[in-house]
């Protein structure tokens, strides 16, 4: 077996069986031995982008690898913005990065890039194979790269050569760090601190956003009278009826302020110390009031569940029931126009158990939390690196990664045009998402933080770089144009009618969403 | 005035004055100032490969700098892929980057991200100005780095603050290196082997290829018998009838291997030792002949003019008349169905006087040339990179710099659905660009690679990660979402009525055809 195909052989071994895809002439051995290798479900995206937001939705809903095909430094390049997204929401990735033959790249071919130096800033781990006898072995230390919590992107560079050369069969997955105990003097300090305090705050990120360990949470609230709380993006937050409800700081600087400035003790539990998104003149960068006293228990490499259960054994609070479980609540179908809540309503009403939610709703979606808090158990998933576009192929992952569950995007109308390629794999795979675009036809949240850097009035020019409109961009068009049916909404009726539709067959809805 | 005021004034002191962008919060004060300071033209583009890729055509024809303006790391990170192919093409861009406040950096906010370590594999220049005072000089300095001949890629990193404090008013345009004058040795040396060898080619690239300095080759090639070549990939090539018509080193390995083997001596004017765009198992890397000795008159960043005029005269040939000028030939539109010899006949039939060239056709477009040789004088881009999804953003900054001409752009599907957000800035612009997209709902030239790797039968996995059907993509939805008209076609007679009817108006228009 040559190179390609020992590394193709040792992925699946490895448990990574899914490859989101955009090869070129560099990665044609890969592509072929996908033939003669069975087992490796291989998905085109029609931009590196979709491929690697792709793989960080699988990894946030399967917990475990799938690796990208890119072509060269420029392929590369392309996914570098959804791996920054997958990166800071902790996913594992196992990127393969095609490279020219070992010989050629000092001929300095049009392609020829720095594709290491590329790569170094969105990676934990970084390689260049330069033997196919070797090959296997790199692509066994890139899943243990990946795998290492609370997931990493691993970077793997393969020269064409490499790929086709005779290969040395298929590697063992070496050993990979497991997530970290927690120190118990950590977890005694953060009980004590529980215990005494009444303006203390359990802030909760990572790991401790799953059903069972929200339970844990909701237990030492109840037992000590701690607040409760995520940051404002979370990788998947467990929410929904009978789970414990817990919001998120809000992104709004004045806002956040204002929730957190009652806490003067805030205890860590996978989450790192609230700063503002953006700086702004004249605003704080650190949103927590001076004084206030930081207590880490677990980062979110560390083995967040047991620290958790650690807690709740300190605090006494075992036979606690936790504070904070959500009734079921469904909102009445809401007539009139659209707007935040009666989108939120609408979401509420209808949205399935077991659904994933991917938000990349931005201004639209800020408020979305209260009315659809008491919806059937769901996943929500949120941009935790800040680069639009992550939505649709975060959302094309999850899908892969859940065969059964119905995958809901909500995306603004700019943040959607990113990625929008997604829209055909999304066709292709015939995948269970069903797609709201929020069509303001402008960047709204820009128009807000000019405001927010100090310009009262802005002038033409400046609003024209942050308006969508002349022409206004027509999705159920683009939509059809990639195979996807949908259709536009103008009032929340039709919208709730609409995404009846969209949820009632298991292939792609888009529904424009007229604000 | 504040640094960002600073920084557009000196920009525009500068003659750059049209700014690519796609701006987010970061960038917000550099928005602004584009309402207080007249002069720059702002064109919003909806995703960065678009910005950046414009700022590569519009180098091309204007030959000085555009702006961009991207979004800290992942802005950046969406424009790289098109910086690399602006960087070979020897493009001079100057990129500013927004950056989160000095201060605001170390609390590794969601967006933070090495924006330096991502600029450098794509730029020649990259600085992070870290003050208000400095900003206006340091983007005065980018100017100068990106003026460098033949054009370099400059990355201006501003932080939020450094935009926002007070500026120190506009700042002068540092000297900066001009085209290198050529050794006369280099000169006469080449001059000796053109009058002495018989199988001597005259190989240009660059500034070579600009219609007066095509007519010195010309020349040379009359008094001296050398045959003229370029390279497969040029920046920018001046053609049409009554130019020097002068061909392309084939693309595929065998047929460049075939159109070199005749030579044993080759003299580059502004271009490289020929080398293949892949390596390939079994074939050469070096497609010239074993022995075959190179003479360097001229590299791209030096004075190739002023090196063609002294080899005119080295060689004797002031007197002569230029071999190859071309006669006007218009092939006959024709009938029947589409293929690569049909299309090119339309185009060489109709193509306009002036008409900018945006070649991206890929496998379609290999030979275009002997048909559109004797069209109305035109230039003629190719992708010098080599990263698909050039094609539509350099059209975009070409027709920006060249108001009253005519830009063509031939697409690949597969190339043009990369970058296809830019259609809505063509659109929102109201450009003049016919855009032909050659729709055989494949990436077919890797389907030629896979042969050419040694696949000889490839089973389906491979095949569908190298097909664009299920679903078929339609580009005339695709397009009319986005803004720009369009029709689809399915026979000759079809294409040339719709090319006609696309140059006809100064707006855009887009032709699916169907291969």
């Amino acid at each position: 077996m040559n190179g390609a195909e020992s590394l193709v052989r040792t992925l699946l071994a490895g448990n990574v069986n899914v490859c989101f895809t955009n090869p070129g002439t560099s990665e044609m051995h890969f592509v072929a031995a996908l033939d003669q290798v069975p087992g490796m479900r291989s998905v085109l995206c029609l931009f590196e982008g979709g491929a690697t937001g792709a793989a960080d939705g699988y990894y946030r809903m399967k917990g475990r690898p799938a690796s990208t095909l890119l072509h060269l430094g420029p392929g590369l390049a392309n996914g570098i913005a959804n791996l920054h997204n997958a990166k800071k929401a902790g996913s594992g990735v196992v990127n393969i990065v095609g490279e020219h033959a070992t010989y050629h790249i000092e001929l300095d071919a049009p392609l020829t890039a720095d594709i290491e130096g590329l790569a170094r800033p969105v990676s934990h781990w970084v390689k260049t194979s330069n033997s196919s006898k070797d090959i296997a072995k790199h692509g066994a230390e890139a899943i243990a790269a990946a795998m290492v919590p609370p997931g990493q992107i691993a970077t793997l560079i393969l020269p064409g050569d490499t790929a086709w050369n005779e290969g040395a069969g298929i590697a063992d997955i070496p050993e990979f760090e497991q997530r970290s105990s927690v120190d118990s003097n950590k977890v005694d300090r953060a009980a004590k601190v529980l215990k005494e305090g009444s303006n203390t705050l359990l802030l909760l990120g990572g790991a401790a956003l799953r059903e069972e360990n929200l339970v844990l949470a909701g237990k030492i609230a109840a037992k000590t009278g701690c607040a409760l709380l995520t940051e404002w993006s979370n990788a998947r937050l467990d929410r929904g009826a009978g789970r414990i409800e817990v919001n998120r700081i809000p992104y709004v600087v004045e806002k956040s302020l204002d929730v957190l400035k009652g806490y003067d003790k805030i205890v860590l539990m996978g989450a790192k110390a609230p700063v503002a998104f953006f700086a702004y003149p004249n605003k704080p960068s650190i949103l927590t009031q001076d004084g206030c006293q930081f207590f880490e228990v677990a980062g979110d490499s560390d083995d967040i569940a047991s620290a958790l259960a650690g807690l709740v054994d300190a605090v006494g609070a075992e036979q606690t029931e936790p504070k904070g479980v959500v009734k079921p609540f469904r909102p009445d179908v809401p007539d009139g126009p659209i707007d935040p809540g009666s989108i939120a309503s609408v979401i509420g009403a209808l949205l399935p158990e077991n659904a994933v939610v991917v938000d990349e709703s931005v201004t639209t979606g800020r408020e979305f939390f209260p009315l659809t808090a008491g919806a059937a158990p769901h996943a929500w998933l949120n941009n935790r690196g800040g680069s639009i576009g992550y939505g649709l192929p975060v959302a094309t992952g999850a899908a892969i990664a859940c065969p059964g569950q119905k995958i809901v995007a909500l995306e603004g109308d700019g943040s959607a045009m990113y990625t929008v390629q997604s829209l055909w794999t999304i066709a292709r795979e015939q995948l269970d998402v069903t797609i709201m675009v929020f069509s303001n036809r402008s960047y709204k949240i820009l128009r807000g933080e000019l405001t927010n850097v100090g310009v009262q009035n802005p002038g033409p020019r400046a609003v024209d770089m942050l308006s969508l409109n002349r022409p206004d961009l027509d999705w159920v068009k683009m939509a059809a144009g990639m195979g996807v049916d949908g259709c536009k909404v103008k009032d929340a009726k039709q919208l709730a009618k609409a995404f009846e539709s969209g949820l009632a067959t298991d292939t792609p809805y888009l529904i424009e969403v007229e604000m």
